[in-house]
């Protein structure tokens, strides 16, 4: 009967597959305008299925238009509906196979093997026995309430920074926080100004949403601000605590003249601050952002300091730019989910982030000094390391070298992730000697293997390079 | 001693309130390069703190570079230091105050009283105790493997839709779907079609993302396809299932005539299925996206069924755009959550979220059954409900009359919450006699008196227009 068929094995009711059956008949014009469909009697005896079953399948294509008539005196094909066969559509690309790594040197990695599991459980069973049905409507798209008080009680304590909790704008991390700034600064169109060497994330985005944006140079005072050319920027990317990926602190001298620039030729700063919680020489330094609160956005995430799928971040907002940020934030993807936000709420009140950061410091203090001492021990005088003693990561530039792409694959081929300096770079060769060293989720008793694998590989490269 | 002090009962430590005093003095010329800072000694004996606190402070002023010199030897102020006062900036307007909602007929608000928690946080407390490390660190940003199968699964089983969990990419949201397949589609430029009436969050969204969009009108077979222009658009948005905010079916001639043209002009149709999980008159019609996987892009929320501040949603992201869609994800979000994702993964799997939406389908029938009831009652026969059984609003046309804004504002300051449909025409005064009545988030026994209130108001707004 017209090749309907049902599959009891499928997961798909079989009113379900009645109905895709017939709707594929009819586009296919194998079932015609104005022909009959078969009796739901005789279609559900044929097909040893009930009769409720061929009526619901009915009664879904009579809703949807594909066939007209009534229960009771027969249905017949619409009018109208033809939909030829559609032309092949070319795969998706497959997968790349990936490799496992033994020595992870990758940067941003944070150690969760050392995250508090029991105690962030804890505070999840009794902040899920307190949430209200009226929390889990919409809310503000700038966040819960209460983990925006958090977190700027929190910037206070820890970074001086005194805002407004209605400052703080929570996110879905960093990368979130700097997709919304880029997208409220550069609405009216413009250029942004980056680092170079710099996140890649950053120029990612600029070139995915179209944007202009030229670099300036870093060295060890950070960014190298120029004389201010011609066309003036609308927002200027900087990691002034901790550069990406050199490490470098951005110089008070350097600091003023920016605001004082960005004040001038009215343009935004964007201070991404992305790992300083973590350093070891000293407290965590002051942001920019506490030099001109109207100029600066100020970018946080908890992605390094509690775990990158937790997915929560937050940007502090001048005052005029506001409006026009909650508008894109509600537009795009509303706000943040509410569940993981009170956890973290009540996390930083009760002094479990303070804490943790205290714990992780400490434990990644000692994963550094053990990577310095093999990097010394292995290369010697061979190799400078650069940049602040902070974050998770550190630039080692061994001069004379070149490492490129083809480096990074030959190692991760052996175990080792590992990635250079050039990798970041958008001009130039500056940086070619420099590789990048994560030890965020290294174990410290295997630096020193990996560190001896590294020094083997980069000697055979040396090797091949010479040929 | 140069005006320096600290607060004890302050929040900032003292080293940090130190330092940000200092940093003041310097910014503001009161200290100028070369200047030598107060011993550390005599600095701690005037402020009463330790010595430590001081040199504390010290060091992060130094090693953000306002001071040179060292420990022991004194500290100067560096050079190059200046930032002059800013000009004063612009306060953000007051945010409006909300007026209490006695009777909440506002679309698209479910009902969270019958939600249930207790199960969710069951689920909750399981799921919290199997997640392992690996999966809080950055995932696949399509979504968490396990909650990509249970949709995809979930599909089949509710709308017959037969797809590959690898083309579901999970969203923290409908909105957040909508947001990217605007930014895929439209990458290269462009414009959109959205139906008028439309609804407004696609509209906004189009707007700050500054792309062109025209309209087609809406009639009582759903969205109405002229002639091809002459100008192909590059995607075209419409709610198939329950056209938001008539109720309309797209009928089956329409839908094939959609898909025909897409494929002919090289265009991709966005079918927001945004409530039609709730159907009074049967199964839940199947989507547009059976007609053609390769140029509907489909995007479902958990929002409606589930709950708001969930953020969870998805879209069905056809093969030739999951590349360009992933890379826009990446470098805008990067991913959702772990927690909830895992949480609502089991709910699915288990049969929760089924569960949920049969109970749900009881309660808002009776909700909707008590409304058409009363509003029959109240309104009689200058009436008509217009659109499919189905959703969380219908539509009420009352011919003659003419609602704008100022009716919504009237109503809301008597405690009705209540929409014209008006605000979602973009072009015209079509529906300026139909209102919107969402019946998701409103009490059966508190149905009739909202209706007698809202006859009143409708009295008397006729009595006003017409004087």
């Amino acid at each position: 009967m017209l090749g309907i068929y049902v599959d009891r094995k499928s997961g798909m009711p079989l009113a379900r597959q009645i109905h895709r059956r017939l709707c594929d008949l009819i586009t296919a014009s194998r079932l015609r305008a104005g022909d009959a469909l078969p009796s739901t009697r005789g279609l559900a005896a044929y097909l040893k299925v009930s009769r409720n079953t061929v009526n619901e399948a009915y009664a879904m294509l009579w809703a949807e238009g594909f066939i007209v008539g009534r229960q009771g005196s027969g249905y017949t094909v619409a009018e109208g509906i033809i939909l030829p066969k559609p032309a092949a559509a070319g795969a998706p690309p497959p997968a790349l196979p990936a490799c496992p790594v033994r020595y992870d040197f990758r940067t941003g990695v944070p150690d969760l093997d050392r995250f508090p599991f029991r105690a962030w459980a804890r505070y999840q069973r009794r902040v899920l026995e307190s949430v209200r049905p009226r929390d889990m409507h919409y809310g503000d798209c700038g966040g819960y309430p209460p983990l925006r008080t958090a977190v700027a009680d929190w910037l206070l304590r820890s970074r001086g920074l005194a805002v407004d909790p209605e400052a703080v704008h929570i996110t879905a991390g960093a990368t979130h926080a700097l997709s919304l700034a880029v997208d409220v600064t550069g609405r009216g169109g413009g250029h942004f100004i980056v680092e170079n060497p710099c996140h890649i994330g950053i120029v990612t985005m600029l070139r995915l949403k179209r944007v202009s944006f030229s670099w300036l140079p870093v060295d060890e005072l950070g960014l190298r601000i120029g004389p201010p050319g011609r066309r003036s920027p609308i927002g200027v990317y900087v990691t002034p605590s901790h550069q990406f990926p050199l490490g470098h602190v951005l110089s008070a001298g350097r600091r003023t003249r920016l605001i004082a620039l960005a004040r001038k030729r009215n343009f935004y700063v964007i201070e991404d601050d992305y790992d300083s919680e973590f350093r070891y020489d000293g407290p965590a330094l002051t942001p920019l952002h506490s030099l001109d609160p109207d100029r600066v956005i100020y970018v946080g995430t908890f992605s390094k300091t509690l775990f990158p799928a937790l997915r929560i971040g937050f940007a502090v907002v001048p005052p005029a730019l506001r409006q026009t940020w909650n508008e894109f934030r509600r537009y795009s993807d509303v706000q943040n989910a509410i569940g993981d936000q009170a956890v973290l709420a009540r996390f930083i009140e009760e002094g479990g982030l303070n804490r943790h950061i205290k714990n992780m410091t400490r434990a990644y203090g000692l994963k550094r000094t053990a990577l310095v001492a093999a990097v010394q021990a292995r290369f010697g005088d061979d190799s400078r390391v650069i940049g602040d003693s902070a974050g998770l990561h550190l630039a080692l530039k061994l001069p004379g070298q070149s490492f490129d792409r083809n480096f990074a694959d030959t190692c991760r081929r052996v175990g080792l992730a590992v990635m250079p300096c050039s990798r970041y770079e958008l001009a130039g060769t500056e940086y070619a000697d420099t590789l990048l060293l994560g030890y965020g989720n290294v174990e410290p008793d295997r630096i020193a293997d990996g560190v001896a694998l590294l020094a083997k590989a980069v000697a055979e490269h040396r090797a091949g390079t010479r040929r």
